[in-house]
């Protein structure tokens, strides 16, 4: 079987992406993890399949397997390569997607420059639905580690995130800090560890240790997790640019029971065929 | 620019490579390190660009660089991904290839199989040409650290080796020994180092601490070091298989003054086009 395939990045977080609409195909997780391995595959974080749509007002539906061959409901950096696959390939010319996924529809939208907009959700800042393990919801938690106290605030993005404030996002200590508090008795579901430093009042510097992967290049949700918690605290305006180490991304969120809209580029990094 | 390229991979070594025959091209050092980015770019070990000979009774020449960009002479799993390709793309249709490379010229023969043998040169066994800062030749060297005293065998194949016996190569204390010995004063260029495990006679389990890139799914000129090692302490027979995390490769080795012969397979792992 001979599959086409585009290689994708979003602030580095990189995607095969494969048209299952005119090339049916179904993959085995043996496949998916071949087709994922850095060495003797193609190499990607993630799959990406663009299929047929479910809903009648959906152009598509996509699904994203992680490199492990597990199935993800969805990604902010994989919507946005999403979007820009389905134009460079002619498959839609319109400037608002409205596609399936499995957790929920998306609308995604290209601003004249050609980066996307992905509707990322309402944040949840309730302590069951993050879930954390204290009884009253606030602003700032704090914790006694080893290393001392730490305060942090905590946000749902549809997966539990963690924002700590520090005075320098390159000295902090996100690989013993974050590791420490991912598997926290606090987070019962683990929690993604983000380190926050204010620039300005609409620009941050943010490193995130996230769950079952440590320390990443850009993590989409908790982007928009460390704008809410900085917007909550009256730290952030409500549109501000974050800075990850794999690039950036514009987070706007007007407030409670809003979605956080997320902003960036997604770039076709090359074309490729392979046998399976 | 467009790009055409193929990514290929022996053991797991893996390496996009170019033919810059018939797509004549000059790289920087920047898009060197972005092809070879496996975030961003394409992802690779190793950069191969396939070039007209030097010689007149060569039929190619061929150069490697590393993924941070720095040119290295030669590489034996890179040797067995250039002949599959010359031959996959129809370059050649020889069952022996002579190549150019910057460290010397190279026979490579295919065998029925279609695995393919690389002339990997003559071992060096004398402390001046490894180097090894000892007075003496011996068949077995002594270090203390703090673990404990190990014993060790120094062979070069055009670079640094040590290769330490085993009982367990599952078990061995390879990322912690390993980094102690690399860069141990006995070493002035450091060194790689092998842990061997002796099956039978014929067949040998290894795992190399790379010099500069910590373990390695598969070191090629690490297998020949390990098999002469045994050979001389008279464990190993002339033809021995390598088991490798990354793979097999069989090793054969006359003896002194004579070139170590490494047999193993290359494999084409999907075709690609990149603008740069």
């Amino acid at each position: 079987m001979k599959i086409n395939f585009t290689k994708m990045q979003g602030l580095g977080n990189d995607f095969v992406v494969i048209d299952a609409i005119n090339q049916p195909i179904q993959l085995t997780i043996e496949q998916i993890r071949f087709l994922a391995d850095r060495h003797f595959g193609v190499g990607c974080d993630q799959l990406l399949f663009v299929e047929k749509p479910i809903s009648a007002n959906a152009e598509f539906k996509y699904r994203i397997f992680n490199a492990d061959g597990s199935e993800v409901a969805q990604c902010g950096n994989g919507a946005r390569c999403f979007a820009r696959f389905v134009r460079d390939k002619g498959l839609s010319n319109k400037d608002e997607i409205i596609v399936d996924t499995d957790a929920r529809q998306l609308a995604l939208r290209f601003d004249a420059g050609g980066l996307i907009t992905v509707d990322m959700g309402v944040p949840a800042l309730e302590p069951k639905q993050i879930p954390l393990n204290v009884s009253e919801q606030s602003k700032l938690y704090k914790v006694k580690l080893a290393e001392g106290e730490i305060e942090f605030a905590a946000v749902s993005m549809g997966n539990p995130h963690v924002v700590i404030l520090v005075e320098d996002v390159v000295s902090a200590p996100v690989l013993t800090i974050g590791a420490r508090l991912e598997c926290h008795e606090l987070f019962p579901e683990r929690a993604n560890i983000g380190f926050m430093q204010i620039i300005n009042r609409r620009q941050i510097e943010l490193r995130v240790y996230e769950r079952g992967a440590a320390e990443t290049l850009a993590c989409g949700s908790g982007a928009c997790a460390a704008v809410v918690a900085g917007i909550e605290q009256g730290l952030l305006d409500q549109e501000v640019q974050v800075h990850l180490p794999g690039g950036e991304l514009t987070i706007s969120w007007v407030g409670n029971g809003l979605p956080v809209l997320m902003t960036g580029a997604a770039t076709t990094v090359f074309e490729g065929q392979i046998t399976l």
